[in-house]
């Protein structure tokens, strides 16, 4: 094979080598079983093997309780934006709180709109969405269907520290760039979506945790393969799963476990990796800008400015002549966007950081 | 690697065997970008390649006219099942006509019924679901929104040997088990649309083929995600698309263009490999009754039955420990079903049609 780069991309992103070279070696036949898991039927003991071990990895990392169901569905975040609202928003007497921290809340928003009253509890877009909202700064309804937010935007690079409070209403998150980031108090959550492509596996499912009372509060007869309900009862096998993305999503989960050790160490390694290109933003003011506020640092998405547009072009540039690749900011903020999620190695970033102290050194 | 069986799954099924060493040999790293398809950005070239080669690989083998676009969804059949009202009924003054032949056929009415009048044209089940109209049979509307019918039934075995009569309304064909399977008239189609694993790919993308025209009926303001004119638009990257299925399908139409020779030639192919199974059946009448009406058989799925059921479950294990595996009918109409899609070889055929003389001949 070719000599593998350091993948910076936002999503779909690097995989684990581990994860890959397993997958590699089953590919034309799972051991014993003689076709590979592309042919195996999504009706067989082999694909319950595999969605009840993915579940049950899903369940240990998270330490998810027994009243959540774990789903995989297909669609991505972009479905679940309208999944949401026709589930829980449609025919509701209530409106919807939504906090809005970047793009990518912004288009859930569009979509809940269709589906009933959206209430904007906050929104951080005349700010250039550089942070997520203090407690004090939430509008919330106080009796509304659900309250939305997003936990990791991806294309501004902010993340939520903590979740936002929600008393007795469902807590939503769309948690599609850091999934499998860190611990979470589930239990505080009423529903998580999360599109697998950055750190569970590849482009394909998107993995839902849904509290069983939120089950009960879907309307009769919606489509099928748009109906909560339908799908957990089903167990995620209503119709034709996308079998070889949750087996990706299985062989992730394993290596998190059996690898990382956890998902307290894989939060601890990340915070270690964001901190190294974060100090060195910090420790050169003159040459880096980060575009998010402090305290609201993504620790997946490190996004950040250089003096000019065309010293970010260089940096690009030699970046990528240096093996480090997909650092090019998204369009809409331009500059550089290091994604270094769960799968990105310390020592990929400490080749990133150890490359930004030398271009910043040259030209300042 | 174990030695591979021969497998009649119903889907997902076998696939090509050079398309899995292709795709296996590219694992880890694609010839020069040295990172998996899986890892890289749906916003790259190389992605953008993959995606305009699988594209015209489809327009060459079905010679499909600049006048349509082909799309890479998600969802399966059963999204389309409700796409296709939310985005043609809805709102209509006309009603749709449904064909039903089968099993999906049903399920396909159900979803189309949350969202306007529905007109059965024709209804097989009360025969058990064992041969498709004639064009006298057929109770079309005349002037409806769209007609609807299901080419090949996966569960019955049944396949329409041509196209019912549209007039002017819109076909609508749910193709999922007989797509790519043989030549079409693609110009008498509005939209077809296609689950990927029968013989296509992997589970994971559903195929659409649109005429423009009909992008123009669909009503503003639907979710982004069901709004076929806005996926159109975005050519399937409104979101990320399932990329390794994809590139899946692209290996496996280089496969049936460049080993095959095209659909012709695969058509023949198919043809040959069923008769092959059909004979059997019909020159064994005391121990094999077929399912489906000789005029409405599949080339996909052979459905047939034993003089009892103890000795389907005795042909099912003789069957696995001969290393013909996936025989086993759906469980509504019992029996057998060998499932021969593209990717059966004309040998695994024959070694089942021989499997099935044999134990005829043991057991009358």
């Amino acid at each position: 094979m070719d000599n593998r780069i350091h993948n910076f991309n936002a999503g779909p992103a690097t995989l684990p080598l581990p994860v890959l070279e397993k997958a590699q070696e089953e590919f034309l036949s799972m051991p014993g079983l003689g076709m590979s898991v592309f042919e195996i039927s999504h009706r067989s003991s082999v694909f319950d093997e595999i969605l009840a071990g993915t579940q049950s990895n899903l369940r240990k990392l998270y330490g998810i309780p027994d009243n959540y169901r774990i789903l995989f569905l297909q669609g991505g975040a972009l479905l679940q934006f309208s999944m949401v609202p026709i589930n829980f928003l449609r025919g509701a007497e209530k409106p919807s709180d939504y906090i809005v921290t970047g793009s990518w809340g912004e288009k859930s928003v569009k979509e809940a709109k269709r589906e009933g009253e959206v209430n904007i509890a906050w929104d951080g877009k005349a700010e250039s969405y550089t942070h997520t909202p203090s407690p004090s700064e939430l509008k919330l309804s106080g009796d509304s269907a659900y309250i939305h937010f997003t936990s990791n935007e991806t294309i501004e690079g902010i993340q939520f520290a903590s979740e936002p409070e929600s008393g007795k209403v469902p807590l939503i998150c769309d948690m599609s760039s850091d999934f499998l980031s860190k611990l979470l108090p589930i239990e505080r959550y009423g529903l998580i979506y999360a599109g697998a492509q950055k750190n569970a596996g590849p482009a394909g499912t998107t993995i839902v945790i849904i509290r069983e009372d939120m089950l009960e509060r879907v309307p009769e007869n919606q489509h099928s393969m748009l109906d909560y309900r339908l799908l957990a009862e089903k167990n995620s096998a209503l119709n034709t799963p996308p079998v070889f993305a949750i087996y990706m999503v299985k062989l992730v989960t394993d290596w998190l476990l059996d690898e990382i050790g956890g998902l307290k160490k894989m939060s601890k390694l990340n915070s270690g990796k964001a901190k190294l290109l974060y100090d060195v933003i910090d420790q050169n003011p003159e040459f880096y800008r980060g575009h998010a506020c402090t305290d609201s640092r993504s620790k997946m998405n490190v996004i950040f400015r250089l003096p000019s547009e065309e010293q970010e072009a260089e940096f690009i540039k030699e970046a990528e002549q240096a093996n480090l690749h997909g650092l090019k900011g998204h369009r809409s903020v331009g500059g550089i966007r290091a994604s270094i999620y769960n799968a990105m190695t310390l020592e990929g970033v400490k080749i990133l950081r150890d490359f930004m102290l030398d271009i910043a050194s040259r030209q300042t």
